[in-house]
Formats: structure tokens, C-alpha cells, sequence
């Protein structure tokens, strides 16, 4: 489902949570040269189950880029089984997140690893080789940062909220526990200083890309990379692709549009990417704006959208004040 | 596949170790009356893999009173699938331990009772009432024992040396790590003063009863209970009926034959049963005989066995100097 364009030999980081975020972080890998793209994930809605620790948004971007994610659910392993789960159930074990017996393994041998004191850096550049990904996959720190949802119906963990609750109580607002603690990796770091071009992914802004953003020293990292920056709305036509960002925006008091992602990330971008659907709103984004087909249907539409905003991002003017 | 016998009220309690023991626990299960039976299980071969903590005699004798078990092997549970093995594979995780799918979930959930803070008692007895088996499995203590194997190629922990290299080291002597800081837990010791009869089942001598035996205080609770005491030899016709115990013979010296069991635990015994396979031997056994077919081909034979020995056990005076 490759192009007909020979690869970019273009540097690129994308910022990614997770199945919006690796759709297009798979695009983004079809059409760059191999190891030119690094994907910084975010891991604040990473969780501790059945004992082990589970990184929802980094195995997302690893089965996508991998080609080994369910394409129904964008998440998840494709020829899944789930047998120790019907059997946890037996044990009264918790159910509610589904955990695969092929994603299992992953778990546990992620989990014997961070008890061998390797970082999750390291654990995930063994999981990507292991299945021959060319890009990067770097988590955003390896700190354990983690999202807690302040609700109407008291704080909630991000996949007690997410998952096992549905989205459905009210968001008051958000914490990153242990971020404080976090920092930038040195790979990180490294990857955005050398970027030709960094890539917001359409993900959740409030939970998928504040985490990232709130590493400390990761803004300035960001805003000192010499390449330009573009976002891409994961709003479109007034609601969500993927995921709760249209209920937050909603709950907090904001206008589900483009326009509140450019509010809320607008000191670092240098241009935006919105929907067609949203074409009308083009001339009130205050950034340099592409107007095109931002849904991803399969990988065709994965390269095409990558393709398009790669040309776009390196088209732009980097912002003058950095 | 009962007997037509009635329950008979008497309380047994069985040293076991894996396949065979197991098996004479089941049908002491079905010839007794529910919740009569209580066995003390070996935990020196208990390990960590894959970060989790398994017992592989606890969990056979399990799985085998709940008639769960995989009837083939003995151990390990019956349809059982292998489909997170098979993908750690993949993760360069270990996979000489055939861990199937259902009997994970049992460990997942053990380890995290574990790290709860629950005894290795408490755990086993929840898995047993989920699985409704009315007969009390006791692991002969709540710490740690490991047992390492010395062999002429060096120390091997149990699993290593049992299944990882499939017994092919030989044997030069063994030890109980772990075992001078063990107790028999108040349930072992309550079970055994409360006991009508005590049953070594066929197990191995040297690693699934020896462990249990070298808890401290275990040899004197044993000796000191006033029900008798009866053994079943784990070896008929000069081989052992599962697993190294006649290798294990012969690596130390000893005659592969019912009577170096007899030697063995002699004066803990006060009756002792033979495989009819053996009868010529009966006269050289120091203590009350029965021979009879040991051989438990199925579930009517392992009651017919355990009817015989109880019969047996009760029928003996107890040895004087207790």
C-alpha cells in the first residue's frame, strides 16, 4: 500500500498518542526513508494490571507501524484470542480492560524487563527491532507519568476513566501525576533538535498530547527545534474521528472545533492541518493552514495525508520569535 | 466415577508431590467424606517465570481434585491453549516451561494475591473453593523453599534441572534453599494432630516429599500425630511410575526398589504398600504390608487404591514409641 514516490529522506518526529496518532505515524513510515521518522509517545495513560505494566498508546503505535494491530479497533492485535481472560474471570480477576493473549506477552515480558532495570526506552527499542519496524518509538519519558481524570464523580485513573468507565462521568479537569519527576530522554531530545519537521499528531489534545507536552523542558525542546512544526486537527465537522476529545472540549467549557485545537497549541505551531469538511473555518486559523482529506481509511489514505502534510509542514516558514 | 461404597467420615491427610500423589488424593477425595481429605503439597519446586510466581505441585494437585487437569499429562489443565507461549517466543521470553493459556491465569492471579500481601495458604485455599473442591490443599509452608539440585554439571534449580534439561545431569546430592526459615504452617499442623491416618502418597521421595519433610518441626509434627501412618511406593517393579525417581535411585547409590523407600522414610511409617508387581519383596519390608495394584490408570482405580489404603492405614497399631 506503498506510494509510487520514492522515499523522503526527510527527518520527521511525530508527538502521538494512540490509534489517531499511529494512523497517521503509519503514513508517515510509508512514505519517509527507513529510520527517518521517530514517533514520541505519550505515556501518562500507561497502568498497572493484573501486575503487570501496560503502555496502551506505545503498543499502538509499535502494532501499527508493525502492521500487526487489529485495523477494526485501530488498537489491539489482529487474530487475537482471549483466553486467559475468560480464565481471569474465573479468578475474579478485572475483566474490563481486554487484554489479548498475544498482547499479554508482550506485558509480561515488558514487565520482566523494567524489573531487570532496563528503561522503557530501551524495552521499546527491543519490542520495535523484534518486529522489524524501521522508525523509532520513543516514549515521552521514562518516568511513570500517570493521567488522573478529576470527574464530577471524584478522580479517576485515565483507564478506570477511559475504559472500564466509558468516558461517561464529567471532566473537571486533568492531572500528570509524577510528572514533575519526568524528563525528556536524551533520545528525544536528540530527535527533536535534528528534525527537519515535527508533527503533532491528530490525537487527543487534553490527554494524549498535554501529557507529552508536560514533561518538563519538553516545550522548550520543542520550541527550540530548529525544524517547523505542524498540527493536524483530530476534530472534524464538530466532533471527534476517535476517542472523547469532542465530550472534553465540551465538559471544559470550549467550542468542539479546529479552532480550540490551534488555541490550545498555537504558541507551537507553525502552520495546521484541517479537514475539508472544515474548509470554511481555514480563514480564521491564525497559522498558515492545509485544507484536505484528514480521514484515514486505510493506508493509501495513511501516505496520502502523511505525504501531503510533510510537504506542507516543510513549505512553512518557521516562526520567527525562536 | 464413584465408588458405591458410602463416604467413609474418617480425616486423612496426604503428602504429595506432583502427578502421582495427585492422583491418590483424587480418589482419597472420592471415597471420603467432603472436606475429610487435606493435602500437604510440596513447594520446593515452586519457581518464578516469566516474573510470576508458579508452584507446579500445588497447582497439579488442584487442578486433579478438580478434575480440570489434562488427563494425558497429568499435570496442566485439560483443552488448554498455548497462544501467549507462542507469541513470547517471539519476545525472546522463555519457553523450555510449556505454560499454557488457562493454567497463566492462575499464576497472574497468584502472583498478585502475592504482592497483596496474602499467604501462599490463603491463596491456594481461594483457588480451591473457586474451582469447589472440597478437600483442603495445603502447601507445606508459607516461605520460599526452593530446592537445588547439585548434578556433576553444577547446581540447577528444581525447574532447570527437571524440565529445562530433563533430569539428563546426574544427580550427586540436594538442597532445600530457603528451608531452615520455613515453618509448617498452624493448618499443617492442626491437619496432621487432627488426622485418623497419614498417607505418603507415591510421590518422589527426594524432591516432593523430602522438601516437605524438611521443614523444621515437620518430622516431629509427623511423628508426633497419633493417626498412623502409611506409604505408598512411588516404584513398581524396579522403575519409577512417573518422573526421575528411579534414575534419581540409581545416581545415589541406592537399589531402585520399594524397599530403599522403605529405608527412607521408615521411621516415620507404621505400614507400607507395594505394587502386587513386587509381591516377592513383601517379606523384606520391615513393617505391615498390603500388596496391591498401585498402577491408577483412571478414576475408579485411584479410588479402588485409596479405598485399600485407608482400609490399610486404619487396620495398623501405631508404632509403639510414639
Amino acid at each position: 500500500m506503498n506510494t509510487s514516490r520514492s522515499p523522503l529522506p526527510v527527518r520527521v518526529v511525530a508527538l502521538s498518542g494512540g490509534v489517531g496518532g499511529a494512523r497517521l505515524a503509519a503514513g508517515l513510515q510509508q512514505i519517509l526513508a527507513a529510520g527517518h521518522l521517530t514517533v514520541v509517545v505519550n505515556t501518562g495513560d500507561d497502568f498497572e494490571h493484573w501486575g503487570l505494566t501496560i503502555c496502551p498508546d506505545l503498543d499502538t503505535v509499535l502494532y501499527n507501524l508493525a502492521g500487526i494491530h487489529n485495523p477494526e479497533t485501530g488498537w489491539g492485535r489482529a487474530d487475537e484470542s482471549f483466553q486467559v481472560l475468560e480464565e481471569m474471570e474465573r479468578y475474579g480477576g478485572e475483566v474490563w480492560f481486554r487484554l489479548g493473549d498475544r498482547d499479554l506477552a508482550l506485558h509480561l515480558r515488558r514487565t520482566e524487563w523494567l524489573r531487570q532495570g532496563l528503561s522503557l526506552t530501551e524495552i521499546t527499542d527491543r519490542l520495535r527491532h523484534m518486529w522489524a519496524v524501521p522508525s523509532r518509538i520513543l516514549p515521552m519519558c521514562n518516568e511513570p507519568v500517570r493521567t488522573l481524570v478529576h470527574t464530577d464523580e471524584g478522580d479517576l485513573p485515565f483507564q478506570h476513566y477511559f475504559v472500564r468507565r466509558r468516558c461517561e462521568p464529567t471532566l473537571v479537569a486533568l492531572s500528570f501525576v509524577g510528572g514533575e519527576q519526568a524528563r525528556p530522554t536524551p533520545d528525544v531530545l536528540e530527535a527533536l533538535a535534528e528534525a527537519d519537521l515535527i508533527v503533532f499528531g491528530p490525537s487527543n489534545p487534553y490527554v494524549s498530547l498535554d501529557p507529552i507536552l508536560s514533561v518538563p523542558g519538553m516545550r522548550a525542546a520543542i520550541q527550540r527545534a530548529p525544524g517547523p512544526k505542524v498540527g493536524v486537527s483530530p476534530i472534524v465537522g464538530g466532533r471527534a474521528l476517535k476517542g472523547p476529545a469532542a465530550k472534553m472540549m465540551r465538559e471544559l467549557g470550549e467550542l468542539i472545533s479546529p479552532l480550540t485545537v490551534v488555541d490550545h497549541f498555537g504558541d507551537l505551531l507553525d502552520g495546521f492541518v484541517i479537514d475539508q469538511e472544515d474548509a470554511a473555518l481555514a480563514d480564521a486559523v491564525i497559522l498558515p493552514t492545509l485544507v484536505t482529506d484528514t480521514i484515514m481509511v486505510d493506508g493509501q489514505a495513511q501516505a496520502r495525508l502523511a505525504q501531503e502534510v510533510v510537504e506542507f509542514g516543510l513549505s512553512l516558514p518557521v516562526h520567527p520569535q525562536r
